[in-house]
């Protein structure tokens, strides 16, 4: 979900802003993530932000997501598959956000885990510790932090997702 | 989780008592779910008490679920895979009481799902349907409704999941 089809940067971005001024045009540069990008002794914070209850209630989603996932469904059985379980108070934010943004996806095909231990056979992800022991076509969707990456087949867009899938 | 780590039944027959005067020691019949066992103008109602915040949050353990699954994490690495996605307000409940009663599972090995697309070796659940699609061994914990099914290897205590297992 995060970073592939919620956007929970520009998210943290507002919080540090609102909180300590860090600019809101902030561009990550490749291979960082967003507490690289702010002084020592707030790094922390992404943490604090992500476990507060509300944080992912009401993140933007991220560009073509939604109708990507439409026509990916006339093709495939898609499930959405989230590293959710590391913040308890994330798991009911995310259902909703889900029935929100993703009406049209059964809550059979929604999975909110740690490890991603799935059997299908194409996996969209922007963490490459998910493709380690899945079986299947592993797909990296670009995030800065991902951006030095290249032992993956990599997409940029939803729409290079369906270039290829389609 | 239901029916093989955590004992919903009990809570179930609870509330309908609280409720509508069933009878505290019911005893489910062989092939059936509880809802057949209470008058027909009710039988809706065991969908209410899932949907309510807190039903999954104080269930029973089943006997034994502690010890063995604490066994089985020296041979196995053990993930627990609830079809929590179904009742929203289920997942944050679901979380705790893992917490309270299985602090040794980590977030990583929690799986809240709807279909149980998972990879695994084994899988053990009282429900069937659950097995459709899935290339393991897989393990019938015995529970009311399902004691009139032929087709699987059966378990009805996690004791005698220790004695196949390890």
């Amino acid at each position: 979900m995060d970073e592939v089809l919620a956007d929970p940067i520009f998210k943290f971005i507002e919080l540090y802003n609102r909180d300590y001024g860090i600019s809101l045009d902030l561009k990550l540069d490749p291979g960082n993530e967003i507490y690289h990008h702010v002084p020592e002794h707030i790094n922390n914070k992404w943490f604090d932000y992500i476990n507060e209850k509300g944080f992912f209630r009401h993140l933007p989603v991220i560009d073509g997501g939604v109708e990507a996932v439409k026509k990916l469904q006339e093709k495939y059985e898609v499930y959405i598959v989230s590293a959710a379980m590391e913040f308890p108070n994330s798991l009911e934010d995310k259902r909703h956000w889900l029935a929100d943004h993703f009406p049209f996806i059964s809550w059979k095909n929604i999975i909110f885990c740690g490890d991603k231990i799935v059997n299908t056979d194409i996996m969209i992800d922007d963490r490459a510790r998910n493709f380690v022991g899945f079986k299947g076509r592993p797909l990296l969707f670009s995030s800065p932090h991902n951006l030095l990456l290249t032992d993956y087949e990599r997409v940029d867009t939803w729409q290079q997702v369906l270039d290829k899938l389609l």
